[in-house]
Order: structure tokens, then sequence, then C-alpha cells
């Protein structure tokens, strides 16, 4: 991989990495997702072109079954894939993997929004032929994805024939033998209608069990020489144009492809409105044609730049990384509707497609500041599927609402309940959600419709779920926080705390918006209820070592045998039982160390400086999660180099493959937590309370760092430099203002008045905590053995 | 139900509870078990005829699978059934779904070893008949099953056909939606040969995938009118032999079929030679006749009861109880070989088939007092998978071996690890049988070979296992105890102190038997170290509340709140979470109660009383393994009227069917349970430091009881009346000795002299024990309900 600034390019083919490429080459806009594939389709690592939502249900078995195991789950499917153009060169077909690559070369370019591609091969029967293409996938327009493809030859005239294809349940790989990856449905799409009329064509599918439909329109330009014959041919799965003739040198042929997505509950649209809908739909971006497409899609990437791009100045490499980290973020949300983000965004079928906490506690954070109106859809889909999490809460014998650890239809699809339903915190994840967005957007009316009834069911869950003991504490037990290699433990420290923010928000919240009290029926004494837990919640401690726990008498078990450990036993779950993984002190990803992130006023600087050292020493990092929150504290307690070293790891955990999970999909929140540490390490930026704050310190190689964020709908510079801090509101007049602190000192910067402070020397903070044996963030030694 | 002593009586068809009456009137003899399942095969509740290890395996797919999950599972099948006498008059079937039933009456006869059956039918023609059969399972004849089945006309002539077959892969119900009950498996053998020779057939199949072979052979004596044409046909899966003919007033039809099993390993003997061995046991056993083998059983059966026999005067149902559950174990355990005792025996699916703890948690301590040779046996089987425990250890990362949890073939077969594989104290459930059985036999042949390398490998994993504190205390974390209601628990209890006399024993054994030290590589460090672990075992108690912990913390999780509990929500696990179920104080089973009982010195008598108030009030016995425990310990304390109420619970858990589970099987250790609740409750029995000590107290109703143990070779009688113990040797010589303590009081009970003492007063134990509302022991109540 080269670092072109704004692009990130591949000029080798990496037939061994294809997975890996279609995923970093993912393009999405919230609503359609296109993975990287070749134009050719084949070969390819896991074909997919996705519908945020679109998914199939399985049943799940289980060997003992138990009371309230879910039944079934969701998992994402491809629809129809209209990204499709074939190609055969005098009868052979453009294969990368037969022939002779002379030239390949693919860029995702991050303010056009396009991924090209530029191939010169020459076949096995020796003709030799030059493809570009520029592919899209329209930020404004919703439905709209689109594909601009050129053969021409490149040293004789050659034959060709080109298929452009619109394919429905195209073939997908067997599923790997790992828990991580999705189940694999063959053939999940029954055709119901489809048509076609001279060079376009429309496909209607619909699900067998979980009651959808999905329909997609091409409508195609083409721009051949005249003696080009084409012919178009439509069965239940497939729409074809094909164009067939003689190339002579100089002439090109130029398809043009504008697709249009739509999908519908079965009982909902019917299949023939559906179909004129997507008709209509790819009709009016061919309409506008392909340049209109580019420029609306620059303009949109412009507009959402101004506030995402991230200056890193002092290592280009790492800059690209944060930006291919943020685009990746913006495309896979909407502003509009209520859809969410999945786990891999729409890149890849890991985990199923499923949502999991990553969302509300990884990717929502970031868009809350950088393009609240994505985390406002994605909270009202939260806030859509509260009836399942009521009944969910009901069929568990809880009270309030529990939300599922993971799915996308709404219900819970965990198959191994101690690792997932017994993840209780992600209710606490999305309350807190809610109320990072509400305290960065002063967005009341969301408040009102969606938020405060979030807040109270979640908070009835907690308040029903604890108890007290004798001497008054309020207790969670038996749940699992964050760090997968403990499991059904009590008190873990994550949930309480983040239990108690729950609870204190309901009861803001429903002070806020009496109305939705009374909707509700929450009365004073409950409001008093969650407070007195809240108030009451336990914190276990462990003052012989002068640490927290990660949960009652974590610090008690026995140790892992690190020295014991190999470096191909890593990620341990899959080389190490539950049995052993679970009693240890071992832990995955942070869990602790990110509760001294999300509440960052119950933890002192010198606990948190203790107990980061703590419990790096036994966090392995087998979670994508794990580096950022990491690197964020680390960069609070003072361990600059430290800091910067995970978050290139968390950086280039796609970029580089650093997990070989990248073929699934990106790790979106993994992503996420590359621009968390520069605001929230570097930039030292907190607003737990509601207020907004930043304590900045610049690690040794950067020389400038500058993001942005929206806060009450300004948009808030922050500029760093080893000397000073500074803080401007470019867009704001005069009359604006934004307050903030600096480093404990309060500052009010308007519009017309940015604001500049010295950075006060970083104290020092001791000896750097150790990582466990073998374990120190891998990043930069990796990137020095690999890329091109 | 009657109460006929010796008999136990079914005198109605009862067509709703078939499955519970085949398994009432299930014969075995530790090799084969044939379900009581009428002569004709229809209509059946679940047929099924064992061999014992016969079984096929089959794959466990998991939604979300993980390191070291089994991938394989075994399940017991159905060799050929070999039972089946079917009967057609004039062209209608006999079949008690159809025509009048005039008169059925079936009968086990515990001291004949054989179920009779008597049945008047009117076919809907209108053709009167009655069928008279006897069937065995031959206790000293290890392949042996017959049926004597005899026909004739009640009122008129009567066309009949009979067909006596050998039926291979016989129609199984489904499964049943219930974790507890057995994978199914249809037509799980294929044939590989089989012949015919006059009335008599044989049939070899193998399985697919468990890589075993199954010979059948059956041989018939006929005694029919002149005028009865025979036919014999063979098929890959029957043999048939068919007699039709008139059957006149006056006139019968008699059938014997004397049948043979054996199975071996494909890689074993040859089918042909397989067949050769069934043929020649069958007619062998036809050679001498069915009278012989009735004898034969007697004889064996009269030797049995000598020992096993119970004598409860004033109440003769329980009485009946305890012979019928004592007449079960006998019949489940065979003396020769290296064969165990699965869960249900030989008679049912349930479980799987599955050995699990409850063989050397209930049975075995059972038999080793009454048949101490099939104690023995069962425990070879265990050490003959040793080489499976090490590997699973190795496997789960662990030292020396962990046994399954469930297994047929010896591998672990539980699916779901929290309630399965994490029961580590299976393998101290085994030492413990091991010590016993050694302890009352003074076998040290048998700990040579077999039982130190047991109690050495199960040490090394727990010395391996557990961990020390800052303290010097020995911790095992994370496992689970019997209780399984709870789960992943810190030291649990039973699990601690069973591993302490585990490792204490395996140090005594290594000293006993240095050959064996040498051969393992045991040296004086590791027994040093075995010996300090178990002196430092971690015993967790609640100062404050003054009692045990079933696990640390136990006692301040939260209460279950059973006044909102409904009678309809037990069994619990089927109405709740595991998620609710493993955080409240809520007991499945008797988990610390069992341990009271298990290691009796490791608590004081106070203790006893209050742990055992403590947690009654909490167990809510959906195990059926948790009543006898609970009976004892009351019965030790003081509360004789509870232990009594427990007994009958524990004895009539399948002859009242209490759980509704009957049908998949006997609950071996509930009927173990019987057993042991009589001599350890009111016998007052203890060994466990290797004397024998009776602290015998009666309980109100019983005016005389009787029972006897095998002790060191002899036969010891113990007479309880309300004012005198009496200890007797009735078959020994004057030089035969055995001391035992009778309340404290050592006695020297010889050949000639029977020693009685007097009763003391049972000190008043204050209030009973309150249970968990509804959750009284049921079975008086139940009784008055339902019975004939």
């Amino acid at each position: 991989m080269s670092h072109g600034g704004w692009r990130i390019r591949r000029t080798s083919a990496d037939l061994d990495r294809l997975g890996e490429t279609e995923s970093v080459f993912a393009l999405a806009n919230g609503w359609v997702g296109w993975r990287g594939t070749l134009d050719e389709g084949q070969p390819y690592g896991m074909p997919g072109s996705y519908l945020n939502g679109f998914h199939e249900q399985h049943e799940l078995s289980y060997p003992e079954g138990g009371y309230a195991f879910p039944e079934r789950s969701d998992t994402v499917i491809s629809a129809p894939n209209a990204a499709l153009v074939r190609l055969w060169v005098d009868g052979e077909p453009l294969d990368l993997r037969t022939g002779t690559i002379r030239r390949h070369h693919r860029e995702l370019d991050l303010r056009a929004g396009v991924v090209r591609r530029e191939t010169e091969w020459v076949s096995p029967g020796g003709r030799g032929v030059r493809v570009v293409s520029t592919r899209l996938v329209s930020l404004p327009r919703r439905p709209v994805a689109a594909v601009d493809w050129t053969v021409e030859p490149l040293d004789g005239p050659v034959p060709v024939r080109i298929c452009s294809d619109l394919l429905a349940n195209e073939r997908v790989p067997e599923r790997a033998d790992d828990p991580r990856a999705a189940s694999v449905i063959h053939d999940p799409l029954t055709a119901e209608t489809g048509r076609h009329d001279g060079t376009d064509g429309v496909l209607v599918h619909r699900t067998e069990h979980s009651g959808q439909r999905v329909a997609v329109a091409v409508a195609h330009r083409v721009a051949a020489p005249d003696d080009t014959a084409t012919d178009a041919e439509l069965t239940g799965d497939r729409f074809r144009l094909a164009l067939t003739g003689p190339l002579r040198p100089g002439e090109r042929i130029r398809v043009t492809k504008f697709a249009a997505y739509e999908c519908a509950d079965v009982d909902g649209t019917p299949a023939d409105e559906l179909a004129d809908l997507v008709v209509a739909e790819a009709d009016a971006a061919r309409a506008d044609g392909f340049d209109a497409l580019l420029d609306a899609q620059r303009a949109a990437l412009d507009a959402a730049w101004a506030t995402a791009d991230v200056e890193l100045a002092g290592d280009p490499e790492l800059e690209q990384a944060v930006r291919f980290a943020v685009f990746h973020l913006i495309q896979s949300g909407r502003a509009d509707g209520d859809r969410t983000i999945p786990a891999k965004g729409l890149t890849g079928n890991g985990y199923d497609g499923h949502v999991l906490w990553d969302t509300e506690g990884y990717v929502l954070p970031v868009l809350t500041y950088l393009a609240p109106e994505l985390t406002r859809s994605a909270l009202r889909w939260r806030h859509a599927h509260l009836p399942e999490a009521r009944e969910r809460a009901a069929e568990l014998r809880l009270t309030g609402a529990t939300f599922p650890w993971r799915t996308l239809g709404g219900r819970e699809c965990s198959g191994y309940w101690p690792a997932g339903s017994a993840g209780l915190h992600v209710n606490a994840d999305v309350a807190d959600a809610v109320l990072r967005y509400v305290a960065a957007t002063g967005d009341t009316a969301f408040l009102a419709e969606c938020g405060a009834e979030v807040l109270v069911e979640t908070a009835r869950l907690w308040h029903g779920y604890g108890h007290w003991d004798d001497a008054g504490a309020f207790h969670l037990t038996g749940v699992t926080g964050p760090d997968e290699y403990s499991a059904l433990v009590d008190d873990n420290i994550f949930t309480n705390l983040m239990a108690r923010r729950n609870l204190r928000g309901a009861a803001d919240a429903v002070q806020r918006c009496p109305e939705v009290a009374d909707r509700l029926g929450v009365d004073p004494a409950e409001v008093a209820g969650w407070r007195a837990a809240a108030d009451a919640v336990h914190v276990p401690y462990d003052g012989k070592r002068g640490v927290h726990q990660q949960s009652a008498g974590f610090t008690e078990q026995p140790e892992w045998d690190f020295a014991g450990t190999g470096e191909d036993d890593y990620p341990l779950l899959l080389h190490f039982p539950y049995l052993e993984l679970y009693r240890r002190q071992v832990v995955k990803q942070a869990d602790l160390v990110l509760a001294m992130l999300r509440c960052p006023g119950d933890f002192t600087a010198e606990e948190k400086a203790r107990n980061l050292a703590y419990y790096e020493a036994r966090t392995v990092r087998d979670s994508s999660l794990s580096a950022s929150a990491q690197a964020i504290l680390a960069a609070e307690v003072g361990h600059l180099d430290l800091a910067y070293d995970l978050l290139a790891e968390t950086a280039f955990q796609d970029l580089a493959d650093l997990g070989d999970k990248t073929a699934d999909g990106l790790h979106l929140a993994s992503l996420a937590g590359a621009w968390l540490v520069v605001a929230q390490g570097f930039g030292g930026l907190r607003d737990d309370r509601g207020v907004l704050s930043f304590d900045p310190r610049l690690p040794r190689r950067i020389t400038r760092l500058v993001f942005h964020l929206r806060w009450h709908g300004h948009r808030l510079r922050v500029t760093l430099t080893p000397d000073t801090a500074g803080y401007a509101l470019p867009d704001a007049g005069p009359g604006d203002a934004v307050e903030l602190w600096h480093h404990g000192e309060r500052l009010r910067v308007t519009g017309g008045t940015p604001v500049t402070r010295p950075m006060p020397p970083v104290p020092d903070p001791g000896p750097e905590p150790s990582s466990p044996p073998g374990r120190r963030p891998a990043r930069r030694a990796q990137e020095a053995a690999g890329g091109d």
C-alpha cells in the first residue's frame, strides 16, 4: 500500500487477499453497500451488495438448549449485485488469475467518494485490453449506486463481449470455522418478478423467512462503435445487458450503469410497485448522468470533511489511516430514516451483519461529534425496537427493556448467552449514546420523542435487576462486561458505573420531559428509586493492591500464565477453553479501562494511573475494540508513546489487516477508535458531565494536530501544536459562542475570536505500563514487513 | 398400583403412561437391557433393547462454538429387539388400543427377576384370547434374554397368526423438546449379515460412526397343535418366525424364545464369528430350557437379596419401593468385565444413555455395600477411559486427567459447558468411589491395578487447577458444583472438600502402592504438594449468618422471589433463564448439604443443623438427585419426619413418576438414594474415615428396620427397633469379626456374637427447616391422587 494522502491505493492484484481488499474498498451510503469486488466479479473473496436491514432468518439449534435461548437468528444476505461488468476478450474471460497483468491499480478516493480501477491485461491468447472503471454509491441519493466502465484495446484489434449483469443469489463461499464468521445461506432469494426494457432491467425478490422484498433496477448508458451488437436477457435471478463486437485501436466501449435499490416488508409495498419505484430512481440517475453523481458525491463529502477531517502533521501515514477510518464511519450512516450501523457497517457479513454494542459504544460517540444527524438515525432505530426489547425483558423475567446483544431485525440473536445475552451493559451503552447525543446537540425534540423512553426503560431494567446488600450497597450480579474473557461476574465495574449513568440520565430526562414520564407511568417514587440505586452502586476496589477490580474479586483470581503462552496461542479464545479464560486475570479487551474513559469522574488521576498499569499488564487485546480505550487512558495518564502505538494499532486494524479478519468486513468500532484517540486521547476531549473540556497533550512525533467537532450546532476547530492549543468557530458569527475548558481553565470561544492557550508540560507519569509478553502494540513492526 | 410386597403390579393398560411402565418393568443384567414394552410391540412409549456401551455418534453443532466444545456426542441406540411376539386374531392385530380388554395384568417379580403378563382381550371382531408371557434377562448368563409366551382362545375357536420377531431399526418417536431428553437417530444400524435355520435366526448389524457391531440370535421352542403352519423369513433388518393355524378351546400355542446379544468393535470380531457366537449362546440357553433360566435367575437373586433386602416394618408401601429401587440397581451392573452403569441404567435413553456423576456419586456407594463386585467393574470402566481423560485435560490445558461430564464411549459429550464440562467435581466423585470401595472391601489388588492411577491423575488435576492466595489458602475457581442453578463459581464447597479428599486419598494410595508411584513418576515432592493443597483448601463461610457458603459469596447473592414463583414455574429451568437462576440463592439440588454427607468430619453438628436449615429453605429439588442427601442430613440433625418424607420422594421418584420423566428411563441415582437414606439416614452409616460407624435413629412410623451391608467380605446385618440396634454377622464363623462404632461406642461384632445396644433418644433439633413455598416433599400427597 502506498500513502497518497486522500487516496488508498493498491497497485498489485493481491489475489490472496481479495477479501481484505473488498472490505477496504467497500462503498456505502448507510443504505446501500457494495463490497469492493472486481467489476468482473471473479475472482472474489466474498461478494456482497447489502441493504441496511435486509436479512434472512435461520434456525438456531443447540446440543443442550435452555429457556429463552433464541430459536432464530438473523443473518445479512446480499441483495442482487448490480456492480458486475464482465468482459470476454476473444472468447476468454477477463480473470486476473489467468493471462498477464501488465498493470493493475485500484484506489479509494476519500474526497471524491469513489473507487477507481485501471487494469491492463493480456489474455492467455495474447490479446491486450485496458479496463478503467469508477464506482460510487451515492451519498446524497439514497437508493443509487453506479459504475462507469470502459474497455479499449491495448495493442491491436480484439473481439470483445461485455456483460453488464444484475445478479441475484450470487454464489458465496462456505463459512469459515470461526465463531466470529457469518452463517451462510445459499440462494436465499426467491424471484417474484422482473422485467426489461431495452438496456434496462429490474429484478424483485423476496426472502423465505424474514418477510422482506428487495427490488433492484439498472439503467444503462452505452457508448460503443456502431458495429457493436446489443442484447438483453432476463431470467429469474439475472438481468444481463450484453454488448458484442470488434474493438479496434482507438476505439472503446463505455458502459455506465445506474442502479437503484429498495427493500420493503412483503406485506408492505407490492412487488410491481417496488419495481416501478427503483426503475424510476435508476432512470432519474441516468438522466442526470454520471458526472452529476460525481459532483454531488464530492459536494457531500466536502461538507462532511469540513468537520471530519483530521490533520496529523508529522505522520502522513497515520493521518491517512485516520481519514480512511472517518470516511468509512461517515459513509456507513444516513441522516434520514431510522437505520443503524452494524458492527461491520455495510462492508461485509462478519458477525452475520449484526448490530452489536460497537455501534453505541464506539461508532456513535464519533458520529455525535462529526455528523450528529447520523447518530440520531441510529438511535431512532434502537427506539423503534423498544417493543422487542420489552418483550425480551419479560421473557427473561426482568423489568423494563433489554436490548439484544446482537441482532439485525431487533430480536436477540446471541447463540452463546454467557458471552452474549448476559452482556446487559449494551443497555447502558445505548443510554450513554442517547445522553451524549443530547448533550452535544441540545436536541430536546429527540429526547422527548425517543431518547427519554429509552432511558426510562433501561433504567427500569437496572433498578429491577440489581439488589441491595445489608450495608446498603447496590449490586448488579451475574453479568458479562465488555471483557469477554470473563463472564457472569458480579459487579462488573463498567456495567455498574454505566448503569449509574443510565439511572441518573433517566431521572434527569423525565424531569426535563414530564410528558414522557406521564406516558410511561413514571412517578416521583420511581425516580427517587433510580437515584438511590445510582448513588449506592457498588464499585469494587482492592485496597491491598490499590486498584479497582474489573469485577468483584477479579484481582484475587489466579494470574494467566503468560510465560507459558506462545505467540501462536493468540487469539486465546481459539486456543484455550473458557474454563481457563474466565477464571484468570486475563483481559480480552479494555473493560475497567473503558469505564475510566466513559465515567472519568468516578476515578482520581492516581487511580487511573494505577489501574491502567495493572490492567495493561493483563490485557491481550484479542478484540479490536480494546486498543483505542487503552490509548486514550494512556494519553490521559501521560504515557504518550504507548498511546501513539495503540492509536496506530486501532487505526491500521483494517488497512494492515492486523487481526486477519478484515475480509469479513471492516471493524467500524476500531476505526471509530482512531478518531477517539485523536480527540479524546491527544485532544483530551471529555463531555461526560455535559460540559466540553479538553486536556490536550501531543505525542512527540506530531507537530500539528487539527480536528473538529460539532457542538450544539457549531463547528469547533481544535488546533494543537507542541506549544499551543487553539480553539475556533470558523463558521460562526460574532454572536455565536461555545464554552469549554482547557486544562482546567474556562474559555469562551466566539465566532470572531479564536482562543489560543499554551500547552502545559506533560507531567512525568513514571515508567510506561508493561503489556503482556509479546503483546506490545504490533502495528509498526508489521507495517515494516508488509505493504507495497 | 397395588403393593404386593415383592411384586410391582399394574392391572390397567394405562395406555397414556406406556413409557413410564416400560421403564418400571425394564429388565437388565448389566449387559442386556429390555424395556418393559408389550410383547406385541404396539403401542409403545419408547421401545428399547440396549447393550451396555452400544451407541452411535452424532455431530454436535453450536450457534456460536468455542474452543474444545465437543464436536461429537454418543447416544445410546437400540440393539435389534428380540422381545417381540406379535399376534393376529382372525386377521386383527392384538393391540390394546382396539377391541376390548377384559383383563390386563403385568407384574415385575423382584425375587424371581421376571416380568409376567396376562391379558384377556376380545378383538374388534369379537374373538377372545388369553395371552400369558414371562420375560427375563438372565442375570447369570450375560448375553441371554428370553420370553415364554402362550396364547389360548377364551370362548371359541380362533384363527391366529403369531410372529416372533427379531427386529433391527425399530421405529422410535421423535425427540421431546426438553434438554434432558435423548437425541434421536433413525435407522442407525446397517445390516451386515444374517441367516436363519429352521425356527432360529441371527442378525448382524453395524453402526455408521461409532465403529461397533452387534449380533443377536434367537432360538425358538414351539408347542402348538399339529395343524399349525410354521414359516420363517429373513430380511436385512428382521428375522421372523410365523405360526399360523386355528386354535380351538383347550388348545394353546406356546412360543419360547431364547435370545443372545453380543457386540464388538468393527475392527474386532468379524461379523460371521460374532453371529456364530450368539447362535451358540442362544442354542445353549434353549438346550437348558426356560425353567432352568428361571431357576438360575431366582438363585442369583436369592444370593443378591441376602445382602440387598431391606425390611421397613410399619410402611409396606415404602418397603416395596426400596426393594424396587435396590432390584434395579443390582440388575444394572455386572461383576464380570469393565462396564459401568449409565444414569438410566439400561432402562431408557434419557440423557442419551450417558454415564454422569450419578454413577459414582449415588449408585456405586450403594453397590459398594450391597454388591461390591459391581462397583469394581464400573470403576474398572473409568480406569479404562483414563487415556481419554488425560487427552481431555491436555486439550483443556489442565494437568492430570479430567473425566467427561457425560459420555458413553469415554469422550466428553457435554454440549453446554457451563453446566457440564465445568463440573470438575465428577473427578472427585470418581476418586471418592474408589476410596470408598477400597475402604469397604480392602481390595488392594484393585487399588494397585486401577484405583491408585485414577487417584493420582485426578489429584494432579486439582493440584494444577487450584491456586494459592496471598494468605496461603488454596482455591478452586470457576467451576460448577452439583447444584446446576449455579455455574462457574469460585470455591464450591462440595468441589473443594471432595478435592481435598481426592488429594489426600491419592497421597495415601501412592504410599500404599509405591510401584504405582514409580510407574506414574510421582515423587515425594508431588505428594507433599497434594497434602499441602488439601490442608489449605478454602472452605467459604459466612460468619455473619453463621452458615457455610455453597460457593464464595453465595449467601450474599440476591434471594429468589419464591412468592412470585407459581406452581407451574417448576422445574425452574424450563421457565427462567440461567441469567436469573445462576445469580440468585436458589438451589436445584443438594450441594453444600451433599458436602456435609460426603465429608461429615468437616462440619460440626451445629454447623450441619444451621446449614441444613439455611439451604433447605432455598433448595427446590428440581433434580431427583437432591432429596436423598437432604433426607440423610435431616435425619442426622434429628428432623426425622422431614427425612421420612424426603425418603418417600426419592424412593417413589419412578414408581409414582414424580418428575414426569420416568418414561425416559429410571432415575438410578434417585433409587440409590432410597437405600442411602435407609442406611445412612436412619442407620446413620458413615465410613468416610475408613471406619464403620452407625448413629441410628428410627422415624416414628417404622417399627423395625433391617438392612445389610458387606464389609471386608463379611455380611453385616443391622436391625433397628425403636429401642435397640442389633449388629450381626449371620454368615460368619466365630473367628470372623467386624469393628464398628455405635453412637460413639466402639463395638466388635463376631460371627457367633451379635451385639445389641440401646437406641439413644433423639435430641430435640428444634423447629423443622422450612422448604421453599410449595416445595415440601410431594410424594405422599400425589400418591393419594394417583395409582390404581
